[in-house]
């Protein structure tokens, strides 16, 4: 019988009506045909709530104890769900994370699937359970302590199952209704994707359209299961709705720009006039990294008469530590540079597209409708499906318009 | 290193703040020298939420997806707790059910306990860890699915864990500072017990004082761990404070009368003329059972030309339910009586003491200052070490006020 994996994240889960709205979308798969494995969050506000008391009982928690404490809102809506699928109908039961097992590392709050193994499932499926309720986000590690895989966890746990149970699909369930070209709150007239690819979806993903986690786009990736984002929301569960997340052989024609993502709160900082010698990115990146600064773009100047600029991107609230770093490196000799120069009022603009791949131009096109709107571009980096740029962070709402026209994504398909 | 177990109620962890004030407790403990095993329930009112979630998601459920879904408030106390110790400098860890793991019957909702292997709980003692903070309540069966024992089930897990790990005792810390011999709210000068025997706490217990629940005095009288309930909420936790409950042995003087219990809501039901014969009472108690009457006291009267009265008690809201059943079985020909007599407003008054063994007059005693005080009696049932009877229910307080002067009980201890 051919298997599917649905995912209902926390506001799909939030109450008894919304599990039982959940429950009759997987009784309509059932009455399709599928074996279903059903992964939940828990209740939205739960975790946030469980967090909160660890944080406040021990500020430097027991990793352990953390995930003992939040794997249990899972738990919850996994044995709700599993009773409200048995009351239309529906032979189903929970499972928690060490009862599968779902084998991790031992990376506690952060842990990594290792191995899913099919047989307790399988052989209850082969017994005449329908739907498998399993309870996201969590797994066991080998020392038979709970582990967790991280915030948004429960798209990964999904995606994992939809490769061990070799699903047809992965679909993700969830409070918007799919994959648009750009933040429907900033332009108007954004258009939902039907099909998107995984990179593209990773270039948006990482570029601020939360609506995967990133983790769960590559594992997809990796393991080619078509993931599917569609709202809990809409009746329609159909192939019509939603977004299809898919290899891009998958898609007949692609547009050459899907997508125009954006992250507000940037900062530019410079290194002016660094000492250029090889290992002089890794003595800067290094301390960086150390301090837990994520660096975004990275740009560095031609190098003049031994010395260089070096430049780069990260989160406006992480400039104060980054500041810190760079002096302590430079007061213990590690780098040498004569200035530091914040810009805490930048924000960055990207297009991605795969189409970009074999359609040459769209930089320049892009480039040029900035400066028609009078857009400063501060830092461009690019990849092979990605062009980004930093502007002054007034001018990013206007960019984004003026791109998302430019390339004609209100009729993106 | 010698062992203990302490064990907190809803209550005494209903908040970070009532935790903290436990593991201070624990602390102490750890400092006296003991290696602690704390058996915590969930935080007050969280197991009656998930009760009511279930319940609306599914009158009758699966009980082994109730289990599963109840059982999560004792794992986010048992890692909070954990987590505090830790703060305050306890080497502690948590443990769910079927990580110790604690064995059960696969009578979901109701599991019994089948075995505790310390393996588990012993390495990690010999590691260093020095208190172990387990999930009460909870266990799991064969079949690796999570098994709950039924409401009030932590007094039992730790009264369990205490025989399992030959501790020297059993602490119960709970919203009351020990076992009184009545109720307070109806004798002002109600005394506290220092020490009171298992089977005299058996008897007060299900008799309606709420402080124990019986499977776990039961299992200590079994494995002779001694008991002692205390206030979570007292500072002092040494042998002065609260109830010890323990083999009668290590009670140097017994007291004649050690308690007045009662219990208020109380129906008094006779069947008048039943045609005596051997199997009568299996043919009029077996109905009654299968309609799930909690049948308490059973009189029968002499028999008569071949005809007999038989008179029981049960709670009042049971009456309906039981006149029914009897009245089916007099329609099926099962049993034949003339009529059936419902009081519904009586109230049972008990004196136990296990001082009455070796004291003879207690029960005429007792009648005696109850037909001073204008009491009449309308049943009377006897044990070993407790008189019963059944009064109307308005006399109920005269009666266990006057029974309270009459045998001292101020003075108890």
């Amino acid at each position: 019988m051919p298997r599917l994996v649905m995912k209902f994240g926390g506001t799909s889960v939030a109450d008894l009506d919304r599990i039982k709205n959940a429950a009759h979308k997987v009784k309509q798969e059932v009455d399709n045909g599928f074996e279903v494995i059903v992964i939940v969050s828990a209740m939205s506000g739960k975790t946030n709530e469980m967090v909160g008391w660890v944080q406040e009982t021990a500020p430097l928690y027991d990793a352990r104890e953390y995930d003992a404490v939040v794997s249990s809102g899972e738990n919850v809506t996994a044995g709700l769900m599993a009773l409200t699928l048995q009351q239309i109908g529906v032979p189903a039961r929970s499972w928690q994370g060490w009862q599968v097992p779902l084998k991790t590392t031992s990376a506690h709050g952060a842990a990594r699937i290792e191995e899913i193994p099919t047989e307790n499932l399988d052989a209850k499926f082969a017994e005449g359970m329908k739907v498998a309720v399993v309870a996201g986000f969590q797994g066991i590690a080998d020392d038979g302590r709970i582990t967790t895989l991280g915030r948004g966890g429960s798209d990964t746990t999904a995606v994992a199952f939809a490769a061990a149970f070799d699903a047809v699909r992965c679909d993700i369930y969830t409070d918007v209704d799919g994959i648009y070209t750009t933040d429907p709150r900033i332009v108007s007239n954004a258009s939902k994707l039907k099909k998107i690819s995984y990179e593209e979806m990773l270039e948006l993903a990482s570029l601020g359209a939360k609506v995967l986690q990133t983790r769960s786009v590559e594992l997809a990736m990796r393991f080619k299961v078509p993931l599917r984002v569609l709202s809990s929301f809409d009746d329609d569960i159909s192939m019509n709705a939603g977004t299809l997340v898919c290899d891009e052989e998958e898609i007949m024609e692609n547009n050459v720009v899907n997508g125009v993502a954006f992250v507000r709160d940037e900062a530019k900082m410079t290194l002016v006039s660094v000492a250029d010698r090889p290992g002089i990115a890794a003595a800067i990146f290094g301390p960086l990294a150390d301090a837990g600064i994520n660096v975004d773009m990275i740009v560095q100047n031609i190098s003049e008469e031994g010395r260089t600029d070096m430049t780069f991107s990260c989160p406006v609230d992480q400039v104060l530590r980054a500041e810190k770093a760079l002096n302590g490196a430079k007061d213990s000799g590690e780098i040498n540079y004569h200035g530091l120069v914040s810009d805490k009022d930048v924000a960055k603009v990207s297009v991605v597209g795969i189409g970009m791949r074999s359609h040459v131009g769209v930089a320049k096109q892009m480039f040029d409708v900035l400066s028609r709107e009078g857009v400063n571009i501060k830092v461009i980096t690019t990849s092979e499906i990605k062009i980004s740029v930093l502007v002054d962070r007034k001018y990013m709402e206007l960019a984004v318009r003026a791109l998302h026209d430019e390339f004609e994504l209100e009729h993106a398909t």
